[in-house]
């Protein structure tokens, strides 16, 4: 089923309103979810709007919660969320480092207190459509098995990066584990089974089959289950570098902003999620035109590569840029069950179900 | 067999005065080169002095080169190494960074027209030396084969990451190739199988066998073959994750430097490499000594964590340090086909070869 994106985004926004957000926030969130489902990304899109209606009932998101710049210098800043609103805090914090590398050339903003803000990938596109380059990073609680350990200890701590070029930005947005959590909720949900070792029980056992038992402890720390790091769960397939990836986020995301680091942070609670922002401007390496013409023509040739019978090489952003196309003719692309959550959630908020 | 470190640097030292190199330079080559061995990194150290001889004999290494600042702002630099010795460039351009950094905070510095610059994580150590955060990429002569490609056509591209911690830096250092170069001929000297798929031919069969006729082409960009992306070579075990860090290496090197990316890179041509530092100082998001001290926490709480049988989970940089507390007591480890050549070129820059 096939739903009108901008029927899909009124209805979010719908819902927030009845949560109580301010009208403005309501709708800078409905835009960043059907910004991420137009992209195709459905685990991060409406998917999420349960999981973030849960931690709006058990108070954990504060829906008036202001972020503040508790530190800053010309090329940084730390930001306190307040425990509002991730995508709320998020957009501030990029949009802060946005115009620190406006002024000053390169802005890095970390913030402590804040939740889920979605798919990293939209605050480094905001870079990008400023001019810039932008890399964002949050870190989350436990997902990822640490190289021969057993239990999750650091976040899926995903990295995203965005530069301008043509005919989209260039747009690369990856979990440090080989897939989000999000991914393997998707399978389940579709009851597919996992294709490759992206759960891992007791530190040497890949979990492939979408109903293991095992899965149920999978958020849970103290279980012996968890996510491979990308590179999977041997040194000789590279497994320590994906754990080192995961680790240079939670030190540009928790321990800059002296907020939580990922083994601290857990869905009951009041530990709020750390997040990182950068932004650069390319022009303090010189002829910025020059360089962004030079980008496009090496994007092409790496599209012009020989490709293997059937495929072809991507640009990071390509598929982002086909679903977008795609979303946009054709609508939204939403599970069934997912559709059902969010009927639940607005009979419970005595929100209108649009019709489609 | 094992050789004192000490006696082995200036041996090199020796070396280097004797192609033509000023003292001092010849000093930093040997520093860099003993650093490397101490650590256990054998693929980087003496074991490279054949290549470079190589191409300081063919003349693609310019002895007497300078490098340039040709373009900076208070946060950035361009440097243009003129084709000299890639360890003096390198060292030139990761200072000009830490400099930046204590004066603005950031600094990050693009190098053209340098060559192979060791490993990366040398720089990286510099800035944590100077109590800063360290980043040092360098591209490469092609070598990984985008997701869905049959050819390579970006570098092996490392990432190297530094921090200061107790008892010893962090440090991450890493080919965005499921292994580096350099570890296939390791494999391939000690007639070992490789136990993963760092090969690939033809888009679609890892080489295992060390014997594989195929492995004669793997330093052809021409030939069907070539490594993988760390994330192996399908997008279910996250091939996409390493070619996009890749894309971010090129980026930074190439592209910011305005000199080659990696397909414009071959050994016999003057195609000089392109590398990139960064250093910031953590004071730039208050007070470091808290953020240090919380930092060497989380690395013991990781050290701690229950491990498979028979392993435990390192923390980035302990198996180096591991390696250097053993080197400096019992002797570098140089396998003999390296000593070998190092005797060869001690014989023809007359230079005698020193007693063990």
């Amino acid at each position: 089923m096939r739903y009108d994106s901008q029927t899909v985004h009124d209805w979010v926004q719908q819902l927030y309103e009845a949560y109580g957000f301010e009208a403005g926030d309501a709708q800078a969130v409905a835009n960043m979810i059907t910004y991420t489902d137009l992209h195709g990304i459905a685990s991060h899109g409406v998917q999420r709007l349960s999981m973030y209606d849960r931690f709006i009932q058990a108070g954990k998101i504060d829906l008036h919660a202001q972020p503040e710049i508790v530190f800053e210098t010309p090329v940084s800043a730390v930001v306190d969320g307040h425990l509002g609103m991730g995508q709320l805090i998020g957009t501030f914090a990029m949009n802060t480092a946005i115009q620190k590398a406006k002024t000053s050339g390169v802005g890095i903003v970390s913030v402590r207190n804040s939740n889920h803000y979605g798919i990293a990938g939209y605050y480094a596109n905001l870079a990008a459509d400023a001019g810039l380059i932008g890399f964002s990073s949050t870190n989350s609680n436990p997902g990822l098995i640490p190289t021969n350990g057993i239990h999750s200890f650091l976040g899926t701590d995903p990295i995203a990066f965005a530069m301008p070029a043509k005919p989209h930005h260039f747009w690369l947005d990856f979990a440090t584990t080989t897939v989000p959590q999000g991914k393997v909720e998707v399978y389940r949900k579709l009851e597919k089974d996992f294709p490759a070792d992206w759960v891992l029980a007791d530190g040497t056992r890949p979990i492939h089959d979408h109903n293991a038992p095992e899965l149920a402890g999978i958020r849970q720390q103290s279980a012996p289950v968890g996510l491979t790091p990308l590179g999977g769960f041997t040194e000789a397939t590279g497994s320590h570098k994906g754990y080192g990836l995961a680790m240079i986020v939670e030190i540009f995301t928790g321990l800059f902003s002296g907020g939580a680091l990922s083994p601290e942070i857990s869905d009951g609670q009041h530990a709020g999620t750390s997040h990182s922002f950068i932004a650069i401007d390319p022009a303090i390496f010189g002829d910025s035109r020059t360089m962004f013409s030079r980008f496009d023509d090496f994007l092409q040739q790496l599209r012009a590569q020989p490709a293997v019978a059937g495929k072809q090489v991507y640009v990071h952003g390509d598929k982002e840029a086909a679903a977008y196309a795609d979303r946009k003719a054709n609508g939204l692309v939403i599970d069934d069950k997912t559709f059902a959550e969010l009927v639940k959630i607005s009979q419970r908020l005595q929100v209108d179900v649009p019709e489609f």
